[in-house]
């Protein structure tokens, strides 16, 4: 398994007239987690676009539990759970200190530089097998 | 059942490096959806928050089978399948022409002018009954 | 010269806690004004891309007067006053009703598929020239 | 003078389809700039709105000179230069390590909880007052 955890601040754009972190931001909070997920497995996710590799997003799941707000600063919890196949799947928390407001997953597929969905090439299977050792 | 259908073209704005519309700015998509599903009800959802009751999402799932692109003209379809009780889920489908793109689900929850859970008020339920009789 | 009208209606993720149209989504409105502005004179943006020509923002300028509400249906009047050279020019306003809201202008240069400056091609300003006739 | 240097990395969902941060993504930087320099004068701007103190945009301007990339780690330096008035005025530099990419400046007005423009409180002048001494 692969693990990150960073830490962001709320930005005032980010909020809605509700007062709250607007819902659709999280999927974007999950992105930057899962791209550090991916540095701290040794690729950047850039990398892997500038070798022709491109992850869109297959599903998207979100639970929101508690309302993020503006200036808060909190902790995106990202795990890579098991090795890749054709899909990725990524699974996250949102934290405000102890306090989890939000959790999802979202499943990538491998897509290569025509648009079609690929197999994930062999070099970033074996690059990504250590972390998935039993 | 309550349906709408409402369209709307891609801003660039919208999109992102790989060429399509960003992931997570179909569940704005969404938003202007259920908007226009209760406007269609008679109740436009800024006169709900005037009245004190807000309608924060309590989860979003999305399964996304094509992409959108640039200036695409989409068409949302938004279903209220069911009465809500204490929640209501909506349905989505995004739709380019006969092809559909993106189908996706939405549970919000009613939460009173002070941040808390509360019971979606009578007479809003009364004005939607009639909507769903068998 | 070459004008635009156009109406759209603020959705919720477009506001923020202040109440408002967060300041900077303008921009995006901007954006969707002049796209309608060069359609209305017969050439899609899209079009220009798939051509090889990219119109990036070189400056941008706004004037906030009054601010816009979720939900309200705001017109955007985009002028292109005149013809273009390495740069075009489009000035905006944001009215709700007869009411001013915002104000702008945007500058954009004319690059190429290579990420360089470029000069607009010729049978772009040939296309134009019929209406900044004096 | 009060100044602020923050970095922070280019968001995927900040990037176009022209392979670039959308223009109006600046000016977010520029709003994450100017609340780390009240934060570092000794006021979150969330402290000031809960004070009933709000900071709506008047006017924007933004050059841009180079197109920062998806991963880059940017520099948001801001300035402001002169004591508040009715205004406050924000200068700001977007650097890619030594290079300057972008610069702007907004003006801010001080607005009350009814939502009208309002004279700066004079504890918020008096805190000030120290960084400006000639």
């Amino acid at each position: 398994m692969i693990q990150s955890k960073l830490n962001l601040r709320v930005r005032y754009s980010e909020t809605d007239q509700m007062g709250f972190v607007y819902h659709a931001h999280y999927a974007q909070y999950f992105e930057v987690g899962r791209v550090e997920t991916l540095r701290k497995a040794g690729y950047s996710y850039k990398l892997l676009e500038e070798k022709g590799i491109y992850l869109p997003v297959h599903s998207l799941s979100i639970k929101y539990h508690r309302a993020a707000q503006y200036d808060d600063e909190l902790t995106i919890i990202t795990n890579m759970n098991q090795m890749p196949s054709n899909r990725i799947r990524f699974d996250y928390q949102v934290l405000r200190g102890e306090e989890l407001l939000v959790e999802g997953d979202t499943t990538l597929i491998f897509m290569n530089s025509e648009n079609r969905a690929a197999r994930p090439p062999q070099w970033f299977l074996d690059h990504l097998k250590p972390f998935f050792k039993s």
